[in-house]
């Protein structure tokens, strides 16, 4: 393994690290809050430890796939270490384990939070914690190629592990425009959801803290009701749409930018995601409409709840597991679903789940008809069969680390409802669950073992489970 | 389609049925109850049609796997219809939903019941229903194979469509020979076990109602505590090792019966099972300590109760709803992996547990090492590639049964852990869940839908998916 490049890397995140915590300084210089110096602080370190190792390009510049996935897991838990900093300095977050429990959440896009009053944060902190959110939501080792100026073939693998989904299109030949392009849609979409947010009347730093959240597909709220707090059909309607928008995969944007509407329109993935966005909020709203004062407002937070879900963000505006069973059984399917790859949601993308249910057909078909050959196509272009294999083994390892991760938690004797949304929320980045991390609950309750097993797991969901299974193989450091 | 010959089989099913009816039949005689009488006119009615459908062979014997698939599932329902009709004829069990409840519950061994009061069933009721596991344990189908002159090479579809487990081994070249052994060795391990709980001074009619259900994994209790009521350690112990028995791969048996005591040792999934086992005991009893006078007597209730849900009996000798989460947790992992392939429990089957295992650190390795080729092998032969792909296959298709049966399921409004176990309990046919379905509770609170998806999961979890699938599937009736 080439460490050097390893290093070198971790670097450039340490470095870029430094330079996202400038917006927190900035918060807490206008809110004159003395918290901020905690961020000044780890600047400091982090910047002049990751300007050392960023010194001089290794000479060896040869990237393989073990670098790539090392690279990437890594770079998640520095990127988390150093972010937990301020909160575990300040003492706002007391704890270690909970300081990072917080970080990891934001920057896996989580969402899931310790804290029992969010309000009582000072504002610095607040803003971080939904700025990592931001940053993570869209990957800072994208990030980190959209603007180096790393050359050679190797980038693909970084993007390859860190970007979700089953296989990463290129948009373009060189992985350094595509980076650009999709952080251009990024922060343009994130922009215009400020805008329409300040218009109804929100703060701007509300604004500019819930469009964090809301493009990472995070879930961090500023208030302690969520999103319950800005009592607007408007607001909240803007954000369900912003919510729908950062789930869907971002080529469909890009196909639009230039000019290929037509392209756009026929994404297989797209389609089927908003479909069973529709139905599950028309099941949704007839199930629950006996609890609202009319059948639109019903539809108003069905379809608030299962965009926050389905895309795992995590936001709620009302206590859904207050809902009847079949709503909420609803809601722990959308869970597991999640959103298309290539945007910044999580989960097992619709993409996936749409592979594994084309080949259960194409396997009954094969049953009666043995001797048929029949391919499965996606966009009516055949899925090679590599993927299809990798599909059905991320499937299994998904299912062992959600099982190993439920039996431990379960130590902590939650019931049953609750240890098994706690892990489902952590692993799929959604945030909240159902019973003790419903979403008037929080995760403060757990013990420290099974805050690590979630951090694990929040990190598993969003690099796609092999790269951190990878980092715990004895094979990965073998000569 | 060949339907004649689907029809000719369905009446050896009646026939076959008429003649398993004579046992309760002969029960009823010894306690002189009345309600023996609709054991006769069912007889009548089955065994009438039956031998007009048989009267004679069809001209076309030609049979393919559709025709295989389609007979089982037809079968199955045939079996049950007619098994249902002494329950609801003699108002013993007075709804229609019910009757056919408990009697598929009975065929697929799974042992949930809608009783509320077990020991208020007549004798004759009481021992057909125990008896329709041991029936229902190695396949009905399986026995016609077993003893009925059918010739021709297509029996061997209907043996693959009715076996549990990834892949079947015919022991011996012949179908027909291989069905008679497996039939013979489940038949000696029942008697040997009826022998052992006689000595430990079980009444007979006892000895043998428990052994039925032993034997298939079934878990119908004919007490309304199930084995609680015989409290000795010893009828406790028996059951618990014949249990365990049950679960292992017949194919095990067969290699020792022939003298090959060293191939049976080294098969790789019955030596998984057995640690499987030996683990989780040792978590349960560690965690369940305090609750018992003695270590050894948490011991005794470990083992018992992991040895009832990982064969899928369902058996019970204390309520382990009651228990902590922990243990609770591993019980629920234990009623998705199930017993060994080939032998009369199920769930998942451990060999299908080991392959899909296997085919992860297969994955990681070549994520390590894309150009190098590995292949998974089950004692050191290699696993067809399609014997993979139809596993994996498999998982999907259960997964996707198991959530819409739980949304559908959740409309009743239970907690979410009854409904979650309550669809794991059936559809791996267990028998008890968690909650309301949990060892003290039973299913008559579910409505009438639920108790039919819960009635279609415990069919496709007996003929493990594909077949009940089929049957649904517009293309199989296509001509």
């Amino acid at each position: 393994m080439n460490k050097k490049i390893i290093v070198y890397l971790l670097g450039w995140i340490m470095n870029m690290e430094a330079i996202f915590m400038l917006l927190p300084c900035v918060v807490a210089v206008i809110y004159r809050e003395s918290s901020g110096i905690w961020f000044l602080a780890v600047m400091a370190v982090c910047g002049t430890t990751g300007l050392l190792l960023t010194r001089r390009k290794p000479d060896n510049m040869v990237f393989f796939a073990k670098e790539g996935f090392v690279s990437v897991a890594l770079s998640w838990i520095v990127l988390s270490f150093f972010g937990s900093l301020p909160f575990y300095l300040s003492r706002e977050i007391p704890r270690f384990e909970d300081a990072m429990f917080e970080v990891i959440s934001g920057f896996t896009t989580t969402g899931a939070s310790i804290l029992t009053d969010v309000e009582g944060l000072s504002h610095c902190m607040l803003i971080w914690r939904s700025f990592t959110h931001w940053i993570g939501g869209m990957g800072v080792l994208v990030f980190i190629l959209a603007i180096l100026p790393l050359a050679g073939g190797y980038n693909m693998y970084l993007m390859k592990a860190e970007s979700p989904g089953p296989s990463v299109g290129k948009l373009v030949p060189k992985v350094k425009s595509t980076a650009k392009i999709l952080y251009g849609i990024y922060f343009f979409m994130t922009v215009v959801e400020v805008i329409l947010l300040l218009v109804g009347g929100m703060p701007l730093f509300d604004s500019l803290a819930t469009s964090f959240g809301t493009a990472g597909t995070g879930g961090f709220g500023i208030k302690n009701n969520s999103i319950a707090f800005y009592d607007s059909y408007y607001l909240q309607g803007v954000i369900t749409v912003f919510m729908i928008l950062f789930g869907i995969n971002f080529n469909v944007y890009y196909l639009f930018l230039i000019h290929h509407p037509k392209d756009a329109l026929r994404c297989e993935e797209a389609r089927a995601y908003l479909g069973i966005i529709g139905v599950t909020v028309l099941f949704i709203t007839l199930n629950i409409r006996g609890s609202f004062t009319s059948i639109f407002a019903a539809f108003h937070h069905a379809a608030f709840q299962v965009a926050s879900i389905i895309t795992t963000t995590g936001f709620s505006t009302v206590d859904f597991d207050k809902w009847p069973e079949f709503s909420k059984g609803l809601l722990v399917v959308l869970m597991f679903i999640g959103a298309c790859a290539g945007s910044t949601g999580g989960g097992l993308k619709v993409s996936r789940v749409i592979i594994l249910l084309k080949s259960v057909k194409k396997e009954l078909f094969s049953l009666l008809h043995p001797r048929s050959v029949k391919i499965i196509k996606i966009e009516s272009k055949p899925v090679e069969h590599q993927v299809i294999r990798s599909i059905n083994t991320f499937l299994v390892a998904y299912l062992v680390i959600f099982v190993l991760s439920t039996v431990i938690v379960s130590l902590d004797n939650f019931d049953f409802t609750t240890n098994f949304t706690a892990v489902a929320a952590t692993f799929n980045n959604i945030g909240p669950g159902l019973g003790a991390v419903g979403p008037t609950g929080n995760f403060s309750g757990f013990s420290a073992m099974s805050k690590w097993v979630m951090m694990f797991d929040m990190l598993a969901g969003r690099l796609e489970v092999f790269p951190m299974l990878l980092l715990f193989a004895p094979s990965t450091w073998k000569k």
